[in-house]
């Protein structure tokens, strides 16, 4: 099979939103009037965000999934997206897998694939998604990193940390129940970008990011693209972690019992976790559970912004922890 | 150096055309209004689309040139465009040329980078550039495939087949005097996007498409979209390949006189050309040549477009060739 057949066969469908779809050398776009077109990028490869094993089709689900999560820490809504995708091989069990995952998640949100590019090379998956965002008296509406203001609450959305206990199994450094492992790895092959709630925040949150690299690391951007500093209550997202099970079920690779540092790490610093993080007005705590409730996504409150830079660590009592975590750098 | 400094140092400009550039979760762009946007997405793999020791900055020119190349033939305006870049470790020597070469093509059409992804992985670079085509009386003005219409001119811009000579010269089966390499080089390495054509064009061309996979095969793809055939001379179009030298001074391996077939194939399935091929009527020969004019590109007129279905290949003397020609598939 041809690169052009390829296209044809697990690509192509009949165009809707778009005024021109897949087969010309540009797709055509006509963004509705009075909105702004929200535009990101985002590059997966092999061993570095997916595991050669992983079911093709996950990865078309997370491959699409990671691009929406931009979307959604801007509340834009989903448009269109276009696909580039470097393969080894013509491999159609593969392919059949990958666009069933990519375009079921696609439908899901009713984003339309428009356009992209195929080619031998090692696996490397480019997806640039769009999205809208209207404009009110001329202001943009979308979510910015950097509108968060001192006295703001800080918020973050579903659990922190399972993707990393999943990666840590697979590594082989972690040993868990199997019923923990299948949620936790569904969390890191699945993640379900939080559009609705992005959508429902817009006019309520001052600034939002979605956690890609590790809490910490993205409330960072948000502390610098403000000029703001924070605190966060450790403990608040630990419990985050592994949240669908207790505590007490999950034992490290001898059975021992895991410690309060590593839950606190997995939340604060584990990746992968594709949740928004953002921060709105303490008046407008109501309307952030509105809109927790509108989208069925659960809303943590864990911190507050404040006016001295920096960002400090609390336990459940209130006591300063140390603050030694890192965020994930693809080049550290 | 990690990521974000990475971004920052080579990438990061204050926006411009964009409400929001490089630094959030996604950029932010306001179209024109009464216009559509023209999307296009292009992937480049080491030795695929260029050679491991090609110059970073010809490579940066390169990867947006080909881009470009693809709005050129819609006829959109170049606006902006994303970076997704894999790369198998920090080089800042690499780097610094590399955004040079991309950012200088960038400038020169007023085309903003407004976003990306940077990471880890076998060199990848995936760009994925946006411009705008007007909408007169609510109907696009963008230059698809699809329109061609018997009896139009068959027409392209530029030279053909140097790219190729270029990559034969590197495989080592073919050898060539220096100043013929050297042009033949500057192409395969730095192709000039007929952005300035593709825009004049407008209202004039019935169809167009940018050569990248060889001109027969590109050609396929109108006549197919556009439910027409054609007859193409053969002699008219090997007359563009290495147009700058005569070729009696270009001489083979082993300093043996070139074939006419071996220029015929340059020039109908050399690839990597990135000119356009277009139709238009021939009552429009005047405002074709004053589109080449206003856009400084030679345009050449090289075949017809017909009701009888099929491509068809004359010589010089309106001799029927056989056509053994294949285009290039990324996966054949």
């Amino acid at each position: 099979m041809g690169e052009f057949d390829l296209i044809a066969r697990y690509f192509k469908r009949p165009s809707r939103r778009a005024a021109l779809g897949v087969g010309d050398d540009c797709a055509l776009l006509q963004p509705t009037p009075g909105t702004q077109l929200a535009i990101s990028s985002d590059m997966l490869v092999e061993g570095r965000h997916f595991l050669s094993t992983v079911d093709p089709r996950k990865l078309g689900h997370k491959a699409l999934a990671v691009n929406l999560s931009d979307l959604a820490a801007c509340g834009a809504r989903p448009l269109a997206f276009t696909l580039a995708l470097a393969l080894p091989r013509v491999d159609e069990s593969w392919l059949a897998g990958f666009s069933e995952g990519l375009l079921a998640l696609a439908d899901a949100h009713d984003c339309e694939l428009i356009g992209g590019d195929t080619t031998q090379g090692p696996l490397n998956i480019c997806i640039t998604v769009f999205g809208e965002v209207p404009l009110a008296h001329g202001h943009s509406q979308a979510l910015l990193r950097s509108g968060a203001q001192a006295g703001d609450d800080l918020y973050v959305s579903g659990a922190l940390g399972d993707a990393r206990i999943a990666l840590e199994v697979f590594r082989g450094t972690l040993s868990v129940p199997t019923p923990v492992f299948e949620m936790a790895r569904l969390r890191m092959e699945q993640p379900t970008p939080r559009v609705g709630l992005g959508l429902a925040l817009r006019g309520i949150a001052t600034a939002a990011i979605d956690i890609s690299d590790g809490l910490l690391g993205d409330l960072g951007h948000i502390l610098a693209q403000s000029g703001v500093g924070a605190t966060v209550q450790a403990d608040a997202a630990a419990a985050l972690v592994a949240s669908s099970v207790t505590y007490d079920s999950v034992a490290g690779l001898h059975g021992d019992r895991i410690s309060t540092e590593q839950w606190r790490n997995w939340a604060l610093a584990g990746g992968d976790d594709y949740e928004l993080l953002f921060s709105a007005p303490a008046s407008a705590r109501s309307q952030v559970a509105q809109a927790a409730e509108s989208s069925q996504t659960v809303v943590t409150r864990i911190g507050r912004i404040e006016q001295e830079r920096g960002l400090r660590l609390v336990d459940a009592k209130g006591q300063t922890l140390p603050n030694g975590y890192s965020s994930f750098d693809h080049f550290a």
